[in-house]
């Protein structure tokens, strides 16, 4: 897939991992307004920090990021915060660009401090296979344990003018609720304040990577980037144009990853869609689902195909949200199971076909309220306990 | 074992499990003082609710405990809560004492009636069949998925006379976050007031059941029951005598019980032991280290013996605790992987054979203030997975 104009990308092997691509850029050739979200975690890592700072310093301004797989340099004291700006250093360097405007992220292995010398070795050949049709390579290499790349892409139309977003992403980890590193870059090529970015990427995100991962129940690495090349030569969003096909291309793009990266959580088979409805309060609401989403006998039961929903209440009841059993009910698909706190006439066989699919759908009413909230999370399997019993030998 | 002076003990099959014993009754000939801590999921099953409301009523007075596996009865609505009472009325016939002095537990599947015409006729058989020494019997009567029974025991002195506490229990399910049904009924034949033993119990299981369970953060069934016969004639405790030494042997019966429930969890193969020091308050101890000992990250790694120790870190900075990544220590057993937030010297092959013992210390230094919490948790293997993704078949 092509890259919206005004960017190039590329992934090249440094030698982090073995034989593996593990290093990937993306240049906004004229430079790009940027927002970023990082993770909330009380551990970001050396990268996070850098990024975080650097984009405030530049005033919303990326030419550069510089992404690696292999190893997070998270936890990893100065010796990691040293390795990282060294990278940054020599990508500034060989792109002529303000180091401020270079935005770095990593994942992989915690602890260990980011091997920088294989880094900024393999940063020209990085540089010198940078193409409009980059991304392919790029999304391959930033990944870990997935099962394949992560790409999506949506069109919008502002003031006339029919613009791109497109977006990259890695995942994999039981994501949620301790979820391994979640990296995303999104690409447009509109024209935008980073004041306008950033709202955007706060509401798209919670629709979509947050409601996959708890605000502040995350990684030290998880970052998400937009881009913006105003390669399109709009009227400027945020300044005088609307920009409301904008956020709904976004917005569609993040939804598409966030999916992606749970459909593809380690040793997923299926994915269950948690809405709670009813609740007192959003809070609550998110309290409840995540419960659901998070509780590991709901996700043995749903790799197990087994309409176990007793297991389903069971966490909701656990969750710290307010209501009366009397009021709650539960559906799977479109069948009822538990209606006003009475467990339903349904017949096992149907709900055991629910559990079956690819998707499965599961609504719990509280009873108390109007809030709702949504959470997709992956199911628990063989394979999830062999790649992480054993994920660093 | 035999139990206190004034207990008798027994298990039986009722037929609510296959091939199995699955009723277990405790009778205090005399009847006994007693205190009870209940789950506080917000779907309390129906013996919950029926005993909590019972003691009330009796003025903490219990002559008999009526236990099953093999069906939870919770979340089952009015046609559940008819069953329990249907079994306690019979039991209270069969051995002539008010209803309120019965009391029930159950544990099993969550969302099926209790076939309690089963239960009823079998409870002749188990009132035959009570016995000094049916403990044995009745520890086994109440597992579910367990490997084995758990039973613990412990002696203490008051007023020159010397009185044993005994307890036994059932666990499984990977207890922790999302735990499986924990029943535990400790007996003594102390004389205590009903007060003493509320503030005895609550005491004891803040070290023990609680310390592998988050408050409020249980199953719908999970109930400790401690009845006490005083059958040893002393002193009444909370009365005229001081009870110290009562309740040091009480904590120790907890204690081990709680051991063996966290080791014999579901698949699990070790046990780690979390301790969270230097937190700026018990709230922000507990909440780092039951991150910890909830992550399936890290409870993967344990599995595998891999001294991930980035995993554990991570837990804690994502756990909502406040405190300074540059201060923060982490230790194995004796070795000192993080210290003020720099990786520390040590070799890779010490810290693997710290994470290979059956019991793994791990201890996280927030430097934020001087409050601690522990916590015991299991790892999370294969075994886990396959006994939960199809329990029910």
């Amino acid at each position: 897939m092509k890259l919206p104009r005004g960017f190039l990308a590329s992934g090249v092997r440094s030698g982090v991992r073995r034989r593996r691509p593990d290093l990937a850029l993306v240049v906004a050739e004229q430079g790009a307004m940027a927002a970023a979200l990082f993770t909330r975690n009380r551990f970001p890592a050396a990268p996070v920090s850098l990024s975080r700072a650097a984009l405030r310093r530049s005033g919303g301004r990326v030419r550069v990021a510089v992404i690696n797989s292999g190893c997070a340099n998270a936890i990893t004291g100065r010796a990691g915060w040293a390795a990282a700006a060294r990278v940054r250093r020599r990508a500034a360097e060989l792109l002529s660009c303000p180091e401020n405007e270079i935005f770095l992220a990593s994942t992989g292995v915690i602890g260990v401090v980011l091997p920088d010398s294989r880094v900024r070795a393999a940063l020209p050949n990085a540089i010198a296979r940078l193409a409009p049709g980059g991304l392919d390579a790029a999304s391959q290499a930033i990944l870990t344990t997935d099962a394949g790349p992560k790409v999506a892409a949506a069109t919008f139309r502002v003031a006339g003018k029919r613009g791109r977003v497109v977006g990259f992403a890695k995942g994999a980890g039981m994501i949620h609720p301790n979820l391994a590193t979640m990296l995303a870059f999104v690409m447009t090529d509109a024209a935008a304040t980073p004041g306008y970015l950033r709202a955007a990427l706060r509401r798209a995100a919670d629709r979509s990577f947050n409601a996959i991962s708890v605000d502040g129940d995350t990684s030290t690495n998880d970052t998400v980037l937009l881009m913006a090349s105003g390669c399109l030569r709009n009227p400027v969003l945020g300044g005088d144009a609307e920009g409301a096909d904008f956020e709904r291309a976004l917005a569609s793009v993040c939804e598409d990853l966030a999916w992606r990266i749970v459909r593809d959580g380690e040793g997923a088979t299926r994915v269950m869609e948690v809405t709670v409805s009813g609740a007192a309060t959003t809070r609550e609401a998110k309290l409840a689902a995540h419960a659901v989403a998070t509780s590991p006998l709901v996700k043995t039961a749903l790799h197990g195909g087994d309409p176990n929903w007793g297991r389903i209440l069971a966490a909701v009841g656990r969750s710290g949200a307010r209501f009366s059993p009397h009021r709650t009910s539960l559906s799977v698909g479109r069948l009822l199971l538990v209606s006003a706190g009475e467990p339903g006439a349904y017949r096992e066989r149907d709900a055991a076909r629910v559990f079956a699919r690819e998707r499965v759908p599961i609504a719990v009413d509280l009873g108390a309220g109007s809030a709702t909230a949504r959470v997709l999370a992956s199911d628990l399997g063989h394979d999830y306990v062999s790649l992480n019993a054993d994920y660093r030998s």
